[in-house]
């Protein structure tokens, strides 16, 4: 079953590039040749990049959202097959309800399709042979993790380990299972946020980071603030006046997305703090990011 | 240069299957795999079986044409990704234009995209290693050729080996190549055929197999058979007359085609004498293969 899981997984993350013909032939060949299904991949990933970047080739890559045509979560690498994408603005509407992936260690590599077959399978086999050493060298210091399809998106890891960390790449797909990591045993919910079972001051909380319904939230760049905002100035004035007035003045944020073949994701953001001052002057709740790691907390599950 | 239209054939090729993702999927892993520059590809070949053939799943592949997902012209191997493709009338049309592939030893393998995915990459692998040692064999018995993408439609391969033969997949872009094998000097040439300069009784001629103008000329399934005949009665009485009358009753038949990247081909199909009896009897000219091989003269060129 699972493989089966894996293969539609993989094939729809191939087929993400099939009208691109030469992305297609690089991306295929780096797969097949690499030959190890214990290697995740995702293929026109978004991407946050935290500051500009000169390449090799002395091309700058500007700081700011990206979308990568093959990333390798397990290593933060990034390979371009073609020029970098420039997002217009329908792809900016489109990167705020998708699944972004934000680090400040991406390594990136090109292949340049315009070259000819061989320099092409060349530049592929060296980019095969770095991923092969980079899993070695995670092996040797135990580190690597295997791709596993069925538990890649398990909570009980996290409980286990005794912390959720935005390193991890900590993702859900449902948000009862973020909820669980915290004592909770929630079987079904639906909600936008749940309180905190033991810490009376935390809220956990599902935002979605684009315009839904009577809200339309933002994140920073740098993912250290969320703005929260009604639509409706009256509204939005209660619902301030809400949140400068709660003692639960803490939020784990779990933001909602759908990643690129479709599924709903919960991404772990970190712990974020209302600033009352910034909430008042700037008339939005200002959730400003004041932990990257939050505890776990093991529960009846 | 040649490497630069390697890459672009081979990309055209796969990029043929891009709608199918599965198929996509393994055929990508089967060219990626084998790796080897020297071994030509055709996606999507159109093929004609001469007689039923049982698959060793018991399953029975009818006589007739069909469509291959992928062909290896040098080993005469045919790779079927999905189930058989069965023409339908459209696709019959559409093949009387199309260069067909004719032969009565096909080697059919079958990959089964259902199966979980180690399944179907052990089934590649198999197939890998089953056209490593075709090549190996060929080379052994010192038949292998190269795919050499500048010459493998050079006519010089035939002046020098003295013949054409079906078997050798006699391929030549332009009419005037398949002229200047039998001693003539053409630099431009734009009709149905030329007589040979050396046989009287022989003309080397490129009919198209499909409606064309005032012709609707057609092949038999077997290819020993090319019937002539033209739309309008009282030119096609005239022109049976024309070839009962005329002491020029030899074809050299190169059949004018497009390949699946819409190159135009003409394909060698052998020797034709004029079968004057049958001629009469179904008032189109009966073209009947006297010979799958003949003789090229070495010219001027």
């Amino acid at each position: 079953m699972t493989l089966l899981d894996k293969k539609n997984y993989i094939v729809k993350q191939l087929y993400r590039t099939h009208n691109k013909k030469y992305e297609n032939y690089v991306i295929t060949r780096i797969w097949h040749l690499l030959n190890d299904l214990d290697i995740k991949i995702i293929t026109q990933q978004y991407i946050v990049r935290h500051n500009d970047l000169i390449m090799p080739d002395g091309k700058v890559r500007k700081k700011g959202y990206a979308l990568a045509d093959l990333y390798f979560p397990q290593f933060s690498l990034i390979v371009e097959v073609d020029e970098e994408h420039h997002l217009g603005q329908k792809l900016e509407d489109e990167k705020r309800k998708s699944d972004i992936v934000n680090s400040v260690n991406f390594q990136i590599e090109n292949i340049d399709t315009t070259k000819d077959i061989e320099e092409i399978h060349k530049k592929v086999s060296q980019l095969v042979g770095l991923i092969i050493r980079l899993k070695e060298r995670d092996e040797n210091m135990a580190v690597f993790k295997k791709w596993d399809y069925e538990s890649e998106f398990d909570n009980q890891q996290y409980i286990d380990k005794g912390y959720i960390d935005v390193e991890d790449n900590a993702i859900f797909r449902k948000s009862i299972d973020a909820c669980n990591c915290f004592g909770l045993n929630l079987t079904f919910f639906m909600r936008g946020g749940v309180h905190h079972p033991l810490k009376d001051n935390v809220h956990i909380w599902f935002p979605k980071l684009y315009k839904h319904k009577e809200w339309n939230n933002q994140i920073s760049l740098d993912e250290n603030t969320i703005y929260e905002k009604n639509i409706y100035p009256e509204k939005n004035k209660e619902e301030i006046t809400k949140r400068l007035n709660s003692s639960r003045n803490i939020r784990y944020a779990f933001v909602h997305s759908k990643d690129n073949i479709g599924r709903t994701l919960y991404r772990f953001k970190g712990e974020y703090t209302l600033n009352r001052e910034k909430t008042i002057e700037l008339q939005k709740a200002v959730w400003e990011r004041t932990n990257t790691r939050v505890e776990t907390i093991r529960g009846s599950r």
